[in-house]
């Protein structure tokens, strides 16, 4: 059954580079052995760097679940994850992830992948994008706020 | 003039918490010392684990731009940004970031950014939501599709 969700993810990729739709990955989420997302690399034709395959499952997911968290929903994925699409999965509190090709395999293809996970344990200011702190006097404050927020909905 | 923007910045997350809007965060992008996109955290919001401040502002500042990619813009974010944000923001190329609060105190509001720091190290297949690699024959078709597409968009 996994190979099986696993190969319509490839399957989507394929046809997103034959169709010029966007880049060669795709992702498709379940639930109790059911689809409830399938989608492919949408960066170029919605202008959005974020819009990975596994980035476009997780919001498709949750609009059809109605809920921003996909506790018990599996995904699989064309490619290892790169950074952004791991940190997504985490948010979204997925329970499992399978998929088809490496880190590794992406790279040779030209994308970041590998060369974004080689930049994560750089301190930030060494990073080829630098990121560096500033301090203000009341750069804790939001976090004060949100601990005293009786109604806050966590997340 | 940083000081300036990344206050902004830490005004908005203060703001989205007030306001109930979202979780405690701000994030502001400029470009030639202009502000093109100013946004908080939506995740309850909107239902999508991924709208962090930081990726709304991203495609925010896209859509401004009207572009897949943010070279030459500067990020003023009120956290550093989680593992999911570090990604968006190569892929957006964008040329630099400056942030007030650490993961360290993401984490002690309760936040999972430090904790995801922590997981991508592991491997795979050992991170507390695990993620396997099944072998498929074709896997690799998708990118031998990509090289081979004389009309493609890279990005």
């Amino acid at each position: 059954m996994h190979e099986q969700f696993l190969q319509l993810a490839v399957g989507l990729a394929n046809n997103s580079v034959n169709t010029g739709e966007g880049g060669p990955y795709g992702a498709v989420i379940t639930k109790d052995g059911e689809i409830i997302a399938a989608c492919t690399n949408k960066v170029t034709r919605r202008l959005d760097p974020t819009a990975h395959a596994e980035v476009m499952a997780i919001r498709e997911a949750c609009r059809k679940l109605n809920d921003f968290q996909l506790q018990a929903c599996t995904l699989y994925t064309s490619c290892e994850p790169c950074p952004m699409c791991l940190g997504a999965i985490y948010w979204a509190r997925l329970e499992r992830v399978y998929f088809a090709c490496s880190r590794q395999d992406a790279a040779a293809a030209g994308f970041d992948d590998s060369f974004i996970y080689d930049e994560i344990p750089l301190a930030p200011a060494e990073r080829s994008i630098p990121m560096l702190r500033l301090n203000l006097d009341d750069a804790c404050k939001p976090f004060e706020l949100w601990h005293d927020k009786a109604d806050k909905i966590p997340y």
